[in-house]
């Protein structure tokens, strides 16, 4: 009689993640710790090379559809099942971290060797996916890959967009190996992310899983204030038309109004650009960017009129006018219920704290959520600090974040009969 | 015997006056009416060429110095008197106008002109002055040239001095052949200096001559504000550190303090640079400037304080730093009594309306005063509007500056006797 094998948990190996992401972030490593792989360069082709040997070396298939989106899938006992599909990006911002996007497919891989090592048949296929240019730093526009696979964006249109140095995305592609020769129909049985927070709430709250209930809606504006330059010398204050003191009127109200719709709404300018910013002239022309985000449309319907009412008010016809032209409008997502229920009840069952909060960044799980049920699992990085070199995340917070989507995945791919009995 | 001739009077030709600076004004002229003729660039170089060929033309002698300063000298009958100096500057704001600095130099060759026309010879030397860089839009300190000769500003420091893109005034001198090998004291036995107002005092009062009287005082600051950049989508507003609000504060807190100090102080903040400057990351970080001026020097000592009190209440400790440094004080300067009675008298004869005022402007004759008996004379400009490209004045008002200038040169220069028998 055979000794009764020890029970294994259904848990990650958090040292291997960490090794994997420490290694993925080699690629394009920057002095200052940070990671620098843009989109489509020869580094994110050498990162992709290195996930795609990985997911073989566990056993998956590879395929990358006509944008470059890379999914390597873990077959399941029943092929006529929708995959099962988790995933994010590799490529990163210029001065990017180890950690946004990476993680997300690093915790795909860490799933499908963990399902290896258990054991385990699911009754779905489980696919790992990668998305190509999300950052959207090199080529506009962002969350690229996700967008097109979603049917957001043409592929024709998307392969002609060019770099700064007139690099097609069609050229960047081919030149590293990844364009795929076909495009299937968005075909997930549902989708899930992880990813850091990229803010810092689960710090201030001290909590380990964000329980991501779907993305903030955003409404990005040009605003342009237009007054009068003259000397800053010889013109009396009663007669200026001083387009910066309007200009940081509308600052003050961007930052008002947003306040109003706390905590659900955010407010920022993020760009302002001062004509012609010389010492001793009165500017005569402000240019400056607004970024309203808001977890509800109705709220961030409110921010609008509340934006357009605020200039309004601060033009003085023929001495100053305020022209406000919205540049981007998403709705906000809603992640799907049941599945956001499942990550929160998966975190509790797991030991884990956890935290209901909308993600205030867009990210390819956006997009995923307009063909197939969404979820998303947050776990905190350092200060909140991202899209920054010095990005953090703790290896214990991101194994946690791991055993999360571990259990979702099994849950939603179905363990297949008997192949769990050695767990406990 | 033979016919008396008629008698002529001792005024300026405003027609050549007006023709010299258009003529000017075609070297660095803009689309929109105006002049870029940014100091020791190729245009000021041509600019420079065009006044000393007509100088040349009418007589002078040329002399460069070392700061690049251009005197031309119309010979007295007393080589040991003193030169009567008139000038002003070439170089203009990027977006600048025709008659900023062109109308002092302009107006002083055609009092040079004007005198040859009528024969007169003068006792002391008559010098018309072009003084290096008073914009101080490339390189700093502004009123570069006059400062140097008036002894406020070192010599080798100025000329190590850098633009933007790392280049020396030095060598900006000698790449447009205006750097001079000699460097002599201040020499003026008086100086005046002709100016649009660059303001609309002269026009609401309905004013031909500008009686100035002295010129505001100036406090200049670079401000800090420090904060900490951050992602713009999830970061709450109740914990971020947005350099950018805090700015804007302290653009109102500028704009307030000015306003309690009116009529006589003006605040302005020309320049606002914010960092990272992206649609949707929280500035970390914004620089500004601020230009304070009062007629009087108490109430610039309470902007000063003002100013320092609203920053250090805009700081959050360990949060949002502000750093208040001040870059340049001049304190408020009067023009010679003597001097500033004679431009009033002289318009007065000349059945010109005049105002007394002070300058809201600096100009060099702030500095010339320091080392000369020094008065200017201004004239309206359209709308008050200086430092922008449509900047206008008219050309009889233009002429009634130059004639009050040119009585005032024959006056302190001294007529030589019987030189002006044929004048009524």
């Amino acid at each position: 009689m055979s000794a009764k094998p020890a029970p294994r948990k259904a848990e990650v190996d958090g040292k291997r993640l960490w090794q994997s992401l420490m290694d993925m972030a080699a690629i394009g490593a920057t002095e200052k710790g940070g990671v620098c792989r843009l989109t489509l360069t020869e580094l994110d082709g050498k990162g992709r090379d290195l996930f795609v040997r990985w997911a073989r070396e566990a056993g998956c298939d590879i395929r990358v559809d006509r944008i470059g989106n890379i999914f390597a899938r873990r077959p399941g006992r029943d092929p006529g099942r929708p995959p099962i599909v988790t995933g994010s990006h590799l490529d990163t911002q210029p001065t990017g971290g180890k950690f946004d996007g990476s993680y997300g497919v690093m915790a795909g891989l860490e799933v499908v060797r963990t399902l290896n090592d258990l054991g385990v048949d699911t009754q779905a296929p489980v696919e790992v996916a990668v998305w190509t240019n999300e950052e959207g730093s090199r080529f506009v526009p962002v969350m690229m890959g996700s967008g097109v696979y979603a049917g957001v964006h043409d592929l024709q249109h998307v392969l002609a967009q060019e770099d700064r140095d007139g690099v097609k995305v069609g050229d960047a592609l081919a030149a590293i190996g990844y364009a795929g020769k076909e495009m299937r129909a968005p075909e997930a049985g549902a989708y899930f992310e992880a990813h850091i927070e990229q803010g810092p709430v689960l710090e201030a709250e001290r909590k380990l899983i964000g329980v991501v209930t779907g993305a903030m809606g955003q409404r990005w504006y040009n605003i342009r204030v237009q007054g009068m330059e003259a000397h800053a010398g010889p013109t009396p204050m009663e007669i200026r038309r001083d387009a910066l003191v309007a200009a940081a009127q509308v600052v003050a109200a961007v930052n008002r109004i947003a306040r109003e719709q706390a905590p659900d709404g955010r407010g920022t300018v993020g760009c302002l650009d001062v004509h012609p910013n010389s010492r001793n002239v009165i500017p005569g022309r402000v240019a400056l960017t607004v970024d309203f985000r808001h977890a509800f449309d109705d709220g961030l319907g409110a921010m609008d009129r509340a934006l357009r009412q605020a200039c309004a008010g601060l033009e003085r016809p023929g001495e100053i006018s305020i022209e406000v032209e919205q540049a981007v409008y998403f709705p906000p997502c809603r992640f799907a219920p049941r599945l956001v229920d499942g990550v929160r009840d998966a975190a509790a069952r797991l030991g884990y704290s956890h935290h209901d909060l909308p993600s205030g960044a867009a990210h390819d799980a956006v997009y995923l959520a307009g063909v197939a049920p969404t979820a998303m699992i947050f776990v905190p990085c350092r200060d909140g600090i991202s899209h920054n070199e010095i990005e953090h995340a703790e290896p214990e917070h991101l194994e946690a974040g791991a055993n999360v989507l571990l259990a979702m995945m099994m849950r939603e791919a179905g363990v297949a009969q008997g192949s769990l009995k050695q767990l406990d």
